[in-house]
């Protein structure tokens, strides 16, 4: 795929969805640099469908859920966020500020296990400035048992021992692994109906792009609250009530639309 | 990306989604052989989405649509039938079966004109059996009005002298513009709130693999139909009504979900 013309597609400043096509080029540079499988474009697409009718913005059940999943990271013994191809791809250096902050480290664990990606993404992340990044070193990592791909080898420094995971972009089959392994599992999923989204503890249904900062924000907020404070907003968080919120968004969204998208046509 | 391990991942043939996962894989062949832009990928993956919400059937919005859309064809002086990367990658045989029951000729027409692509997709539909595939000499290709992209060269013999054309998985822009040069549009797209589906005169929702098969079967039962009852089944075909019940039926779908959804985690 040497061809680079379609990296360099000119998109007008103004054009109203600019900030989704951007992000949609950084996906298909990751596939190039190895970071990014192709699957993982698909992935992105089907990411894209559901946030366009979300509105493409953090929605207030997000800001519910994103203030229960940081509290949750803070309380946590030993938190990790676990990292993909496109979370990698699309916003590395808020990886690494969250990591930071939260002061969970970052995990590399990836399905397509192909040669070179793993050092890819950690070269991505360190350029981000991120360090001792886990999930690396092939000779140490260790089984984890409920999965069969080849995503159960993972760091004995990390997930192994982990109480709290930050799944954010995860297939269905690992969160329910992750689950009944025992871990409080956080993910961030635009699809409220996704095995993950049902599955997780805690689940963001925003724009990942649109969540860690916000995360970071919050969570510099937090750390000067008592675990008393941390764990009541823990405790009130309802995920499945949550969830339902967002269902109930998409659709007052979908009955408005039964007339207004018909509106370009008497432009 | 000489690399073709991501070809050969295993799929269970027992897998609840095993079609979808195959036409992925045949979307990324696809991107392999060059017949499939990068951002098709990203385009196949919104469709997906959509296709999930609707159940991954031909729902009978899709059917009502499709019956409009194949009398229309029948009834027009000169139908074509637009033929892009990812319709070629997934259908090609159906497409010239389609082609060739409906007397529509192929014409391809591609965003990405990355070099090779036309004879790639050439090849692919010769392959399948078609013959006399437009839109693949340069030379004398005209320019239609209406369109800044490359888009807007389209072949003498096709799309420029058309009365209706057959578009699945077009872009917004391109429909637009044909629906302003006076076309009758039809189209085939998952997202009922896509331009696209919004600007054409019949939309079929439905997913293209499912669709092209029904259009032919169809197809060879209007033939033998009389002109006055063709032109019946068209007027009475009403798309914004049709596209209003598409939204019906995923509004009913989402908050079957609102409690459905759960269950997994009851298992």
């Amino acid at each position: 795929m040497g061809d680079k013309e379609n990296n360099y597609v000119k998109i007008p400043k103004d054009h109203p969805r600019i900030t989704s096509l951007l992000y949609r080029h950084k996906i298909i540079e990751g596939m190039k640099n190895l970071v990014v499988a192709e699957a993982g474009l698909i992935a992105h697409g089907r990411g894209e469908c559901f946030d366009y009718i979300l509105g493409e913005k953090t929605n207030d059940f997000a800001i519910h859920a994103i203030n229960a999943a940081v509290a949750q990271l803070l309380l946590a013994q030993h938190p990790v966020i676990s990292v993909n191809g496109n979370v990698a791809a699309l916003c590395p250096e808020d990886l690494v500020i969250l990591s930071n902050t939260v002061n969970a480290p970052l995990e590399i664990n990836i399905f397509y296990r192909k040669k070179g990606r793993v050092n890819a993404i950690k070269k991505l992340l360190e350029e981000a400035g991120g360090k001792n990044i886990l999930g690396t070193d092939e000779s140490i990592m260790v089984e984890i048992e409920e999965l069969s791909s080849n995503r159960r080898n993972v760091d004995p420094k990390g997930i192994k021992i982990s109480d709290v995971v930050f799944i954010p972009l995860e297939d269905g089959d690992r969160t329910e692994a992750l689950k009944k392994l025992g871990k409080t599992v956080i993910s961030v999923d635009l699809n409220p109906l996704s095995r993950t989204a049902i599955w997780a503890d805690i689940t963001i249904v925003d724009n990942i792009i649109r969540t860690l900062p916000i995360m970071t924000k919050i969570a510099l907020k937090y750390k000067n609250y008592a675990k008393e404070q941390l764990k009541k907003i823990v405790d009130e968080f309802n995920n499945k009530k949550n969830i339902q919120n967002v269902l109930d968004f998409v659709i007052k969204y979908i009955n408005l639309q039964k007339e207004k998208a018909f509106s370009i046509l008497y432009k």
